[in-house]
């Protein structure tokens, strides 16, 4: 490992962040929208932010019903995901174009999700904040599925094997090898060892 | 794949978020707090949110100061990264008990970076809006270093080869294989080769 650094001119390299598909509009007139610029901001309550570009068509879509499904997107579905990130649904139903269905989201009043994606968030717009380039909308998050075949014998959610999607600096990753758990660095041994244990083996 | 899905209680399940080690105080006295809420909010001016419960040792040195870095740490710093988010820095010097050390950060009053990040992004505060549990920092990016061993030769940045971390519901996994980069979907056969081809041998 070198520890020589380069300075570079100030820019969004925060890396690797998450690659969802936000849906919006209606289930008879749905739209999607790939957003990297996704993050959770409050536990309690749970809630999301993502900023988009006031020119996408997604925007106003948005804007006007004060609601949006966060779908959590599989590497299976990368190529559909890179397509509603860089064509507009002003163009035609980029949805229908990847081959990609919607269904309703419970707790909101039309914006649909898409189905197969292995989480969706159902989220009601709280805040808009202009920022520049884009607004962030600050969203509780009110409803969530999760696909059925994501949870163990026991009921827990192993997120971690969804094969979900990242992105770094311009490049779409998968989210790899776990490598431990939430306060793993302190745990008992006996609790690292069991722990451990059951996240290699999921 | 199911297409059976099991709705759950609202709840924080954007994945993976980054996991990022903020810096803060100063060279003489820094902390730093492992903040998986976080993510790139505005791209001109380049902005990043972090979001940091008001009881965390790091919020006051952050409120205080209006400045803080942003780590993104590789795999090999991810129990140093845990560590960090599960101690507090008032019992003690974090960074020092992982054996990490800081280095001044440039555009920036006092806040250090820490030392053998691949990535270090140095951010002023713009905004702060409490939320709930947490309060949303919204920072400007005026800094930006990333470790020489991370360029290709004909400079490129290949930041998807940096072993950096990501978090889903309680784990942390490296971000894996790339996949893709962003306008795969929709590139010339020709263009697709070759920038596939740079993807996968660097």
């Amino acid at each position: 490992m070198s520890d020589r650094y380069r300075d570079l001119s100030p820019t969004t390299l925060l890396s690797p962040v998450p690659v969802v598909l936000v849906s919006c509009g209606t289930a008879e007139k749905p739209n999607a929208l790939a957003v990297a610029w996704a993050g959770t901001v409050c536990s309690h309550p749970p809630m999301v932010s993502v900023s988009i570009r006031p020119s996408r068509y997604s925007y106003g879509l948005i804007r006007e019903s004060g609601e949006f499904v966060v779908n959590l997107p599989s590497a299976a579905f990368a190529k559909a995901v890179d397509y509603c990130g860089v064509r507009s649904g002003r163009d035609g139903d980029k949805l229908a174009a990847c081959g990609l269905r919607v269904r309703p989201m419970p707790g909101l009043n039309g914006a649909p999700a898409v189905e197969g994606m292995p989480a969706q968030l159902g989220c009601q717009v709280r805040q808009v904040i202009p920022l520049g380039s884009h607004e962030l909308f600050l969203a509780e998050i009110v409803s969530v599925r999760v696909r059925e075949d994501l949870f163990a014998g026991d009921g827990s959610l192993c997120l971690d094997r969804a094969d979900l999607l990242c992105y770094s600096h311009g490049v779409y990753q998968r989210a790899g090898d776990a490598l431990g758990f939430f306060g793993w660095s302190v745990a008992r041994p006996d609790v690292l060892a069991r722990r451990m244990a059951e996240l290699r083996s999921r």
